[in-house]
């Protein structure tokens, strides 16, 4: 078989499929649309709701459709892969690989925002055997985070530096000017039951100074750091799963630490962590009878039986959140006392809690969200210490031209326009994290859509 | 195929088999060994490790012997259930299914002290068909602790009351005079892996006057009560995983309060809640090199690096604890700062943690251990209200002969008394909970061993 290392590209109209065409393909599918005649393309948008797709192309001519697809439907996933060049797949992670198959046996690239499983990565000889690229993890956060970071550490390492400090955090919130009187500063602007069943799963690792650390799912929201973001203000830190798994991806076997996490205004992990501690995250059984129960029942359930106290004081004192915290304030703002009821049946503690943040917090139409960035990288150079912290901020329009769809869909779509127009891109199943990703698709966000990083150097200060 | 409905004895020599020769059948081999002649029995007493069985079985005659025998050998297993009339399964609770197997193939009865699990239940049918008993939960909790609750309901039914508040309580600790200064006033006197465990998997269920109840995993060892078990003194209790199951088990499907709980000196579960903040009670990954590691360095795996603050003063602040508190004596006194090595390469955190505790929670040659169980059962009549408490302790002689062994393994062996000689036996897939078993056991427990239950009317107090 023949062992290609590099794309080869012809001259005919290329197929571009995007198959899920959710929130966050909003800025994807036009800058499709753009490019459409300059580049000679045909973009297909599928969705198993064929209106879903319908909404996201817009208008639509002779060199775009939308269409509904089914992907569990093998047949119908497979006529639809017959004549695609590209696929863009935005569907559940778990869902990727039958698709990525699927592009194996009719020959095209596959380009996704997830994180890459052992499975995916196993298709690596196959894929560059038939002269493809997989490119996983070319999004926001996996995706942006990775570009910048990697262009960081290389341009040390190039610089004769080695590397002894990472740490990297990305968040997506709200814009100052649409937080209003919400206390929590902060609305769903991604899958609210992703936000929800966020920290759980394994225990959270990684390595600080040289020492290795692990913290229970159950303490991330007590564990958290402060950090100023030029320009954006204060934030807290909380640790991502699991850091040490990107010792490997980033070439940094030996550096002393290693820490990934996710931003949040000041204040929000704790208040989360009232839920968690009251077990209202938990998606492992399901309450029954959820349409007899308010949201303060349902509160309730999390607390000790007394037939004269209040559900506001059971739950001040079990957690012990005195009088004077914000704490209470920003529960009591998420509704966990109201007299609302739940509109179905039965659900998981998750499940309830999702509906219940829901109605506090959903994008109004006008809200403007906001993404933050932030890299702190320790360099050595003989007896020389250095550190460098980047950052980025990117502001939404509106509820239907979110930051978070932009950061998330313009580096799919212009790791697409680089793959279908050739160059040096190498073959197989791969991560943004070299040169011939993160230069052009950096230099195209910086210049075009104004995703631009702010690099200083500080002195040196470790941890 | 013929049904039967009770048991049919014969007059032939019985064959006993106790498989598995673990601590818990400390007295349960001598009671069966002092039945052997007047009921003409033969006892075969089987481990994986011979030596075990025989240090077990000790003297030996013609009526009884000890051999080696895995399990996991299909065909070892199958040869020894050859000639067997009842089988004694004391292995680890998964691995009864196949022996139960064995049992229907050989025709031999069942006797087990680990819960009835679905697959158990689904070969009822098959059992009494062959005319066999397969009785489960026949040791102490569970065990005793159905023998004389069911006794107590079936009274208080009987008596024409019905059933409010049912509240049960057991709890494996130390005799007081074998405390000495252990501030945690506990030792293990039974599987320490399952001690460290505890607690652990889906959320705690429960029910107080009519209203469900549910405590995340990571809070139950701050949801205790506390109560005065006459004669032994206070204790808190913990709640058991999910009380809810026992609702049908106990015919109690209206009951306004159901809570089965764990019993402890008041204190330790405070403090055992910091072993489960820090995150050492985790099993789900494992940590390298932890022959490199003090006990001291293991219990900052789990504190956040600092450069200069003592690994005791990091702990005390981040979980809170007060300079003036119990806690950190008992963390201390555990030996959480020790400089002790541990001896394997690897481990959980868990792994970890019950090798530290084994080092001061081993028993000595001469500790005592104590069980103690407490029922406290509202009832009803018409517009009259009352409560009965009911309490029963056992000490242990020595580390030899524990409490723990005794009121597991008598139950099982008057079972087997019970089973072998006939009488009014239903057949099939059992719990000792009807009349059959508990007034038998019970008796034979109090009029030869002294396990005895006090019980007194009090007036009624609710949950």
């Amino acid at each position: 078989m023949l062992i290609l290392k590099q794309l080869q590209i012809d001259q005919m109209t290329k197929k571009i499929l995007l198959i899920g065409a959710g929130l966050s393909t909003q800025s994807l599918v036009p800058y499709l649309k753009s490019k459409l005649h300059e580049y000679d393309w045909h973009l297909s948008v599928l969705d198993r709701d064929f209106a879903t797709a319908e909404r996201r192309l817009g208008t639509s001519d002779e060199r775009c459709r939308a269409d509904s697809l089914d992907i569990t439907d093998s047949t119908a996933l497979d006529a639809a892969l017959e004549d695609a060049h590209l696929v863009i797949s935005m569907v559940p992670a778990h869902m990727h690989l039958n698709i990525a198959k699927g592009c194996l046996k009719h020959k095209a690239h596959l380009v996704t925002a997830s994180y890459l499983t052992p499975e995916m990565r196993s298709l690596d000889a196959e894929a560059r055997a038939n002269g493809l690229v997989f490119l996983n993890e070319c999004g926001l956060d996996p995706g942006i985070d990775h570009m910048s970071a990697a262009k960081l550490l290389d341009g040390i390492r190039g610089d004769g530096g080695e590397i002894v400090l990472f740490e990297s955090f990305t968040g997506g919130l709200l814009s100052p000017d649409s937080e209003g009187d919400n206390p929590w500063r902060y609305k769903f602007t991604w899958n609210p039951r992703n936000v929800v069943l966020a920290g759980q799963g394994g225990a959270v690792k990684f390595i600080q100074e040289g020492k290795y650390k692990y913290i229970p799912p159950h303490m991330i929201f007590r564990r958290t750091e402060f950090m100023n973001v030029e320009g954006y203000g204060r934030f807290e830190g909380l640790a991502n799963r699991d850091s040490l798994k990107y010792r490997s991806t980033y070439g940094l076997e030996d550096v002393a630490t290693l820490y990934r996490g996710t931003l949040r205004r000041p204040g929000f992990a704790r208040a989360w962590d009232s839920f968690v501690k009251l077990g209202m995250t938990d998606d492992s059984y399901t309450i029954k009878n959820t349409d007899a129960l308010s949201f303060r029942d349902y509160t309730n359930l999390f607390l000790a039986y007394n037939p004269h106290d209040s559900v506001e004081l059971k739950l001040k004192y079990y957690l012990g959140i005195p009088q004077d915290s914000e704490i209470f304030t920003k529960l009591r703002w998420a509704g966990l006392f109201s007299d609302q009821r739940f509109p179905f049946s039965s659900g998981t503690p998750a499940e309830c809690l999702e509906y219940v943040l829901k109605q506090v917090w959903t994008l109004d139409a006008d809200d403007r969200d906001l993404i933050v960035m932030f890299h702190k990288i320790g360099w050595r150079k003989g007896n020389q210490w250095g550190m460098i912290e980047s950052s980025m901020g990117v502001e939404g329009k509106n509820a239907r031209q979110t930051a978070m769809a932009s950061t998330v869909g313009l580096p799919l779509g212009i790791a697409t326009k680089l793959i279908l127009t050739g160059g040096a891109i190498d073959l197989g199943v791969q991560m943004p994290i070299t040169s011939q990703w993160y230069n052009p698709i950096l230099n195209e966000l910086a210049n075009d859509f104004g995703v631009t990083f702010h690099e200083k150097e500080v002195p040196y200060t470790g941890y």
